[in-house]
């Protein structure tokens, strides 16, 4: 069982540690964002107006910050990374839109989702050219190994949306199923844009390897907090809509927790809920009130940890640095949000 | 006015235009059939299961085949044409998916579209599979050059699917305008598909520049004379649903001539039907009746004609061969559907 309190002080005095990386990759970031601007235009006006909106939609452009402070980590100056990181964006984006559309999702960072104000159309085909516009960025780099990376993941990422999709209502999913499909819906991008930072600087495969797994355990535990920030989160804080993945049916790891700890009785609730799909205005609180009593949010959070350690281990290889700690704390500033 | 007769009796014996051009690159083509297989492979099964059913769907694989017989009239003699051929295809079948699930479609070639079967969001998803997965495949195959030309194609391609979608409705599209549509999204992968024929075989600029003005040109063609088939086509032999752009309230050339050229009465049918959706039963009847009065499916065909005439003679540089004869014979065969 989680023993979250009395990790909670250390962790408060973390809880700037992105805007403290930010900062130190700001002036990258500024064109990172000069980037995007400019690679998302087009002459059909639609485009950058929808893609517009959902990339300043408040994201915290946590994966691109990611390849702009491992390119710095591994001693990088040159301009690569900046065409790169707004790749990843773009990526990370596209699937954004596409989520959206998948969800039916009426909100996004706290805002309306594209999908909702431009119709899924539009989302679908705009997603379609951001991803399409990552490409040509990277063949502009010119790196086959950016571009091996990059489509790999993106196959990945893909994968694990239509694995997601076949769990959504099925409450038998495991927790290794459940595993693998955050891991490739959302660790691999991670794990990538981490790993292109030593790319990009040219250093051995055992700092590539490190920044790789440094970006997947990151993306893992990011992920399984995101799961319960559905089940916990202040919507005005966190731009989340709570309950969301509740009434999809959606099979994360508060539920999977709580439905293998539970009664046939409580099973059947989670059957006809998530299953089923037939819920009532008081079900999203009862199934909190199971999963406390399971301690399902708490352990999940525990699980995050266990993936946070094996991050922080992972870059134990690169000697102390300013940008090596803000790394560090970005770990536990991805865990904290469920504080 | 396009004097459709008096062609149609040395055209008629072109019809197995397609069957004689595959039968010249037939065992490529089973190389390509047996890449597609292979490389639309996934742990998660769904993926292959709603691949397989558009890949399968009985498509005549016109632009894979367009590389292959590039590749052949360029006399390349490699194997890296299959893997690339693979990509055109899967590219076009993620882009059928996307628009499928843009278009709402319940069939495409005469069966039941795969949105209808699985849902648009495992169209959405699989799609973005196939997309990742063709990018992998030009990875493989290691030319920045070929990934330069496919990267930009499906921008392009994303822009005019953009495009199009705010041209629906609106009867004030010019003809210019929807030029510009069809030519990204359909013409730009016959060109690209065509291009790198030659990129493959090394040939000089002026070869591949000669095979992309014949792609695009043979792709704008080919989708003006399927905008009129969606006028006249009957749905048993070309497994197209008829009037579904009507239904849409797409604009079609065929419609943006009877508008121009109509009574200001026959106006407000269009903008009742078209922009406002506004459609009895009678009234796809009507609309082909109107086009039959202003000869604008006839003069639709007619300036396929034309594109198909850029098209031949864009290939004027290349000796006489079996081959050639064969892509000549294609424009032919892409024009004839509409008689």
């Amino acid at each position: 069982m989680a023993t979250v309190i009395n990790l909670d002080t250390s962790r408060r005095t973390k809880t700037k540690a992105l805007d403290s990386l930010v900062a130190l990759v700001d002036e990258d970031l500024k064109a990172v964002n000069r980037t995007i601007i400019d690679r998302m235009h087009s002459p059909v006006t639609l485009i950058p107006q929808l893609a517009g909106h959902i990339v300043n939609a408040g994201g915290k452009r946590l994966r691109p910050v990611l390849t702009l402070a491992a390119a710095h980590l591994c001693g990088y100056q040159g301009e690569r990374h900046i065409k790169l990181s707004t790749c990843v964006e773009f990526i990370h984006t596209a699937t954004l839109l596409h989520d959206d559309v998948v969800d039916e999702s009426a909100l996004r960072r706290g805002q309306s989702s594209a999908n909702s104000i431009w119709g899924n159309q539009s989302s679908v085909l705009v997603g379609d050219f951001l991803f399409s516009r990552a490409f040509e960025l990277m063949v502009e780099d010119g790196s086959l190994k950016v571009l091996q990376i990059l489509s790999r993941a993106s196959s990945v990422i893909a994968e694990g949306e239509v694995h997601q999709l076949l769990t959504t209502n099925d409450t038998e999913t495991s927790e290794a199923q459940y595993l693998e499909v955050i891991q490739s819906k959302t660790a691999e991008l991670f794990a990538a844009a981490a790993r292109i930072g030593a790319v990009v600087a040219d250093r051995p495969d055992v700092e590539e390897e490190a920044l790789r797994v440094y970006g997947l355990n990151l993306g893992i535990a990011f992920q399984l907090i995101d799961d319960v920030l559905d089940y916990s989160a202040r919507e005005h804080e966190l731009g989340k809509t709570i309950g969301d993945d509740f009434r999809e049916g959606k099979i994360t790891l508060p539920v999977i927790l709580a439905f293998r700890r539970g009664s046939d009785e409580e099973r059947a609730f989670w059957n006809r809920t998530l299953q089923n799909l037939e819920q009532t205005d008081d079900d999203l609180g009862q199934a909190i009130d199971l999963m406390k009593k399971h301690g399902s949010v708490a352990d999940t959070i525990s699980r995050a940890d266990h993936y946070g350690d094996v991050a922080r281990d992972a870059l134990g290889i690169f000697p102390e640095s300013e940008i090596k700690t803000a790394l560090l704390d970005i770990i536990d500033f991805c865990i904290d949000r469920a504080h």
